[in-house]
């Protein structure tokens, strides 16, 4: 039997808690969708009102040179590439994570000429799938996307196969792939492997170099903090970077941007990925969230990510008896930092919680989905939201009708 | 002979004088640069506060719906349609001009299977260029760009042009195309157009719907004042709807993104244009931006710029007679809100002027560029240009060697 009294003494044996006083948290509310949209940061809107006010309002174009702007989403690349094991100079910051999907996506596929098929596992982020799909389409010819069971992306790769496209951590399960036994293994087959780490950057410990991993995806906005549609990462092993040719090719990603010359001449290593003039308010956000998240140690993160998830499993299971199905793997060596239960209705289940304060989210079908972001998260926060979620099904509050009208974002 | 109490009596005249005081413009300075990143509205530090901590800190993820997120790309794509003359949703707000390009040019290749060459001008700004030939090579077989000299981009378009690449009004000269006349002559030969509106959205009339033009890109951060890397935005006829397909498809252009299905299904209109989650924060401030640009009539814009762009360079030959080349067309049909004259020492005179307080900005090779932004310039403000222009040339202020150091920027 778990108690409140115990928590509590978690919270205070918590090397992270000191962290959360660097979030602004409003009142009244158990946060569980840190996986979805990070808090804010207590330091970003200082941050953005100086790049705003004076960058911006004072100093106009010239901030482009002297307020650092166009060093920006380089400086923020490399506070990445520490995050998820990678050797500086190749990881950029641009765009989003859709659209550099597409980039490597076409790096992959111009890199292994004669192969056509990207693989992919069907639960994988709709995203991801979508933006292989369109590529294909585009490409038209042999060019197709194979979507394998979950799990089975590996026998799915045959030698037409290109590409390997997978989620590090599932964003409705949880469920995380081993990196360095998936991606040893497509590559066997002569295939690349591209990571998308938008539910495990930040979370869980990534190390892109150890597992040799070709080609990596992220989000600015989830576990780094950077805010709604934060600008995403891009990574490139530095064994590809000579034959890199990535299919947008624009200005900032030119090796002389400012000579204007007419023919394009790549920059070295992942600059080239960058394209278009990058959002300076949006990235300086993401900047201070990134810094947030570099000083915690990773290692403490994941325990403490780990234990919660765990711990959040046992509270629900405690309050609400055999009502909620597991998906996320029990093994911490298999999820992410979340828990994912499933319950028919979940859907108004989620908005009953929302409307008591305890904000998780809901995946379709049936997922209610809990974030587990250890910097913002105390131990008492998952005595709360369990105890909440018991009281809301045995109160049967979720039945209200207004729980049942979905709103535009679900 | 000019003199500055004829310009103060056009001040007081001037319409748009009221403008001014919505901008927050530093002391002291002369800014001649709005044309590459416009000016600050004073609305815009209190709506991005705002966003920030209210929205973020304390809505948190509650405010994709209830903060109006999820529509507030499409809420700032119908300002701008309105501004450009397009129809409503023919208008998406969505990544970079660069990366918008690189959709539109897949699209048009995708309409106009058989034919494999981009058609644009050998100056048109160098972004264009390096996307179309990014794309051509990753196409390859028979895909590739050919690249006219100015003003014979139609002679070069024979029957194996997909589309025509072309900027309205040209970033480094100030010449503008004839929209209409253009677009039908490249129609008459098969051929779809692509015009490039960075320079000429908010500072001149366009109309999209009148030059049935097919396709367009634009940027937020320059006439449009959305701040430094703002989202772009892009157009598509309707009449090409229902046939599009855009190279990259990613979940927010997918018909239901929050229903998370397999497989992509477009959003009609241009809706399936917008790929990833976006940038809210720099959103918010372009929101801000286009407001202020639709509350200004354009005829009036249009007039005041003519008439500053014609001031300005004979302010400027009368306070430094016979040292300037004019570059940007005399007819101000045939120009945009710029002024551009050349000079062997051109980087090193914009310094020297800079250093002054005159802000405008050097285009490679011995470009002198003035951007006319007529709802914060005053008349009293070329007066100034001039005459600071006119003593850096007496003083030959401009041969200090600490001109001559190129910043990353210049």
């Amino acid at each position: 039997m778990l108690t409140r009294t115990a928590l509590d003494q978690l919270d205070r044996d918590d090397p992270l808690a000191p962290f959360r006083g660097r979030f602004a948290l409003p009142p009244g509310v158990v946060y569980l969708d840190g996986n979805s949209l990070g808090p804010l940061p207590r330091a970003t809107p200082g941050r953005v009102a100086e790049v705003v006010a004076r960058e911006w309002g004072e100093g106009l174009i010239r901030s482009w040179n002297d307020a650092g702007w166009i060093d920006l989403a380089a400086r923020v690349a490399d506070s990445i590439a520490r995050l998820v094991g990678a050797a500086p100079g190749s990881v950029a910051v641009a765009d989003s994570t859709s659209v550099n999907l597409f980039k490597l996506l076409g790096a992959a596929l111009t890199l292994r000429p004669g192969r056509c098929v990207v693989v992919s596992e069907r639960d994988n982020f709709p995203t991801d799938l979508y933006v292989a799909q369109g590529m294909a389409a585009f490409l038209g010819g042999e060019h197709r996307v194979r979507l394998a069971e979950p799990g089975a992306a590996i026998d799915a790769t045959g030698d037409d196969a290109a590409v390997v496209m997978l989620s590090h951590v599932n964003y409705r399960t949880g469920a995380m792939h081993d990196m360095a036994a998936v991606t040893r293994a497509a590559q066997e087959r002569g295939a690349l492997v591209l990571w998308d780490l938008a539910h495990s950057a930040g979370a869980v410990p990534v190390d892109l170099s150890a597992a040799d991993a070709d080609f990596a995806v992220g989000c600015g906005y989830k576990f780094l903090n950077g805010g709604p549609g934060a600008p995403a990462f891009l990574y490139a092993a530095p064994r590809l970077h000579a034959g890199l040719r990535f299919p947008i090719t624009g200005w900032l990603g030119h090796a002389a941007p400012f000579a204007f010359k007419t023919e394009y001449r790549a920059a070295s290593g992942l600059a080239q990925a960058v394209v278009g003039t990058p959002p300076i308010l949006s990235l300086a956000a993401l900047e201070v969230g990134i810094s947030l998240a570099l000083e915690a140690p990773l290692s403490d993160v994941r325990a403490k990510s780990a234990r919660q998830v765990a711990l959040l499993a046992a509270l629900i299971e405690q309050a609400a008896p055999g009502i909620f199905r597991r998906v996320t793997p029990d093994d911490p060596a298999r999820h992410g930092s979340q828990l994912c239960l499933s319950h028919p209705d979940a859907y108004a289940i989620m908005q009953a919680l929302i409307d008591r304060g305890v904000i998780g989210d809901f995946r379709a079908p049936d997922i209610l989905r809990f974030g587990i972001t250890p910097l913002t998260l105390s131990y008492a926060d998952l005595w709360d939201a369990a105890a909440t979620l018991g009281a809301v099904m045995a109160e049967g509050a979720w039945r209200d009708p207004r729980f049942a009208v979905r709103g535009a974002v679900t």
